[in-house]
């Protein structure tokens, strides 16, 4: 009554991140000399370019009248050093009852605005190849998976639609009355996640739209709370020989005022993204290419006589070849490359850009070259 | 031969806890504004509210002529947000050689004395609905494990009469001579585990008695031992449409002077406790409740002239139902009450009360309204 | 298509090791107490005694045309105290492609060298019986396994022969240009491996030579490379009756300088060892003893007129039986002694030596008494 499965994915990997100094001889500085560029590299055997390595143990009850108890237990696991077992169950770790009402599931699964993510991405954010959508949401607060939550799923026969909803709890003590709260750690509200996922998949057509708002940070007594807002939407269709995918995404970093400070607050910081996508069948193989483009706005103020700040954006185009040897085994290989523009500093993977004074990052290549075996 | 066993435990939970300002108007203070009342609480996806939440391995070889060798690895786990996966075998981790003679058992192992707690509670020693005695072993530094222990076991054949043995090493380094012991860490004796249990089962009665004795501090050069002695006894009686449980149990928080002070040195520290359970099958379904009381005594000598420091002591009320949807998966919901007089301060589960000079700690209620599916 | 396995070994284990004062009355100071000796010493619940506990999951996919596919995660376990469960696969943690050419294995895995010591030990590398080449290799820096590596294996089917490389990546970031790495960590190429192993089995004869060069650390400004290189042979011949083995080992922590200093640097540390051991068959039970001999060389340069100091030796011998209940389950005991000279101080296991001013590390003796069942 259990299933034992997994993956362990291995590759080759190399990154390479290379910074330039934008900066040239000015009326103030004439004799400025421009430090060219500075890069900064790494090989690796890496794991998890094409699936993501894990150890898992699930399975499934039948408890009569069409209702069913399963569970599902899924630790991520890193097979090029060893260094990470069954240590945690962090990738998903569920109970769920379920039946003609559709599902209840309790426990730590994904978001549902990170399945749009993935769903609709070539590269299954997985590996160089993964799309910027998925790389910036990382860094801006957006959660792939969440903790303590309950979900609701609806049932499977319903023509082509599904969806689901998601609340996790903050879990944060509260106190009562309010003024008994210490004056640290002042946040009962940081750690809920509420999300939901709608969408309809018939014949080649896959198409969904996802929100996500995660409580990331929020303060008892002066008043405020501090929110990532995701909305996405993302469609694949398969035309045989060709499929084709799509997402665009908005985030939004707001701050909540109980009391509206008198210049209006911090502007909110916004996430766009979209992403084009395309697979093709060749024999045992896949190809596969994506090209997706971030931008961020701070939407600052504008401040007389002061040059507009331009904003961060990057893209990135994604190449590879999936070669299977069997239905579980695969051979695999990714080049991909991130442009950024005006202080993005988004890389395909490895070291971080260098970012100083003089150097300004640019350009993030890398490769992926491995083999994926599920079991 | 290996038996992959677990359970997945999940509830929406609830603690409460209030403290109360005690204090009036006095001579001295004849105008003291009285602070009511404050309440901490906290609302939780959580784990283990019926059944403790595991995966373990777990086989036996037969080895002919009625010996037997077998192994038991059992992991907890937090499936409500994955933090803790296969990470360690701290439920159980043992090997053992079993046959006519009975069982030799070797690793980390359940105190005799814990088994008494749990087998005679009605919730199990799980929930908010676990009994005082087990919540308050665990703030008192009884032991419900022992790592390194040798165990043995009476074959299952005696009638009725079952017991066992725990042996459990200190595992500290000795010095010879023993002035060569570093000034700190002098502590040799330290996490040594010595107890056993012998019982009675047949039919619908069950009986059982245990003692543990476990050194949890000493000091070479100050020549002193201090240990934590438990001795309880329990009982259930099934009638059939009711089950009836019962445990009385007390520990001695004790300190051995290789050279007795001219004081006397320090009182023992006791703590009481008693358990009153009973259950009732209805259908498919468990009707569960306990009561249950502690109480610490510190055996303060008499001050002339200073009142008497009355003795803290709790009680507890909490009533149950379970429903099976089958032998592997049900569905439960418990509530549960500690009342807290003279500084205790129990609770039934998540935040500690507010205890300082103002409020002291009173009531804590709590549920569980949960699925726990075992494979 | 998976395998569970896993041994778990459990051993009440004894040691002791005992320093003594060398010093006598001296011109200088003639009234000199001598302090005689001083023992520290430990009784525990051990693991891993005769075969290292550990938990496992392996598995081979037949891909057609002589290729296969396969994976083996192996965690170390300790079940004496249950504190480390399946958190890492450190034991071996690889995915392989093997076919006609031979087998190519990515992940974390054993070194070749180490293969040597253990596989020619009656001991097999583990309890009070260990080698000491093996028991010197760890504080000396030769590691038992590398992370990240490539391995090739040859192809089984070569008459005897056998053979495999290894190389593993430092996985360390790397700047360009070069003065951009930073003052901190400038250690680009620490962390990398590079072996191999050859070797002949045919009947009862079995002879291999394994190399492996390990850097351990390095400093890009300083312009240093430190190694630890390896060479080790081992053979076993099988006689029936008895079975003899037989390893010489040799290490070296060598120092590169890209620019030679004026004194010439460092001298090279050596380390050389050697190994005789035999097991004898008893019926259902197995005999084996060892002898190995270790010695330290700091190739320290002469002074005139000071006393050549003494190069640290030690030698060790071991003897042990193994009672096999079945082919999984044995009981085994072991004692083994080492006797250190001129400074060197390795035990058979448990707490280091006292080693100070006054005290000098002298022998170390122990016992394991325990119970192996492998699934």
């Amino acid at each position: 009554s259990v299933t034992l499965f997994g993956v362990v994915d291995a590759s080759i990997s190399s990154y390479s991140s290379t910074s330039r100094d934008l900066h040239g001889a000015t009326l103030l500085n004439p004799f400025y000399l421009n430090q060219g560029s500075v890069k900064v590299s790494r090989r690796e055997l890496a794991n998890s370019g094409y699936n993501s390595s894990r150890l898992g143990f699930r399975g499934t009850e039948d408890l009569g009248g069409g209702l069913a108890a399963s569970f599902w237990l899924e630790a991520p696991i890193k097979n090029d050093d060893g260094s990470e077992g069954v240590a945690t169950f962090n990738r998903r770790s569920t109970v769920s009852l379920s039946g003609g009402f559709g599902e209840v599931r309790l426990g730590r699964d994904y978001t549902p605005t990170f399945w749009n993510n993935t769903v609709f991405d070539p590269f299954g954010t997985n590996g160089v190849g993964t799309n910027l959508i998925q790389t910036a949401a990382g860094d801006f607060g957006h959660p792939t998976r969440a903790s303590n939550t309950i979900g609701y799923f609806l049932p499977p026969n319903l023509g082509g639609f599904y969806g689901q909803l998601q609340y996790g709890f903050s879990e944060k003590t509260k106190y009562s009355p309010g003024l008994a709260t210490p004056d640290v750690a002042n946040n009962s509200r940081t750690g809920r996640n509420i999300a939901g996922r709608f969408g309809y998949a018939n014949g080649p057509l896959d198409v969904a739209v996802a929100y996500g708002s995660s409580t990331v940070g929020d303060q008892f007594y002066v008043g405020t709370t501090t929110k990532i807002n995701t909305l996405n939407l993302g469609a694949s269709y398969d035309f045989g020989p060709v499929k084709l995918f799509g997402e665009v995404s908005k985030s939004k970093n707001k701050v909540d005022y109980e009391v509206t400070p008198f210049a209006g607050g911090r502007p909110d910081v916004d996430l766009t993204g979209y992403l084009l996508g395309v697979t093709v069948p060749v024999g045992a193989g896949l190809i596969r290419a994506s090209y997706s483009h971030v931008k961020y706005d701070n939407n600052a103020p504008v401040v007389l006589f002061a040059p507009e700040v331009a904003d961060p954006k990057a893209n990135k185009l994604a190449l590879g070849y999936v070669h299977n040897l069997s239905k579980r085994t695969a051979l695999y290989a990714t080049i991909a490359r991130v442009s950024n523009k005006n202080g993005a500093a988004l890389t395909v993977g490895g070291p971080a850009f260098i970012s100083n004074a003089v150097f300004t990052p640019k350009n993030s290549t890398g490769y992926d070259f491995g083999i994926r075996h599920a079991f």
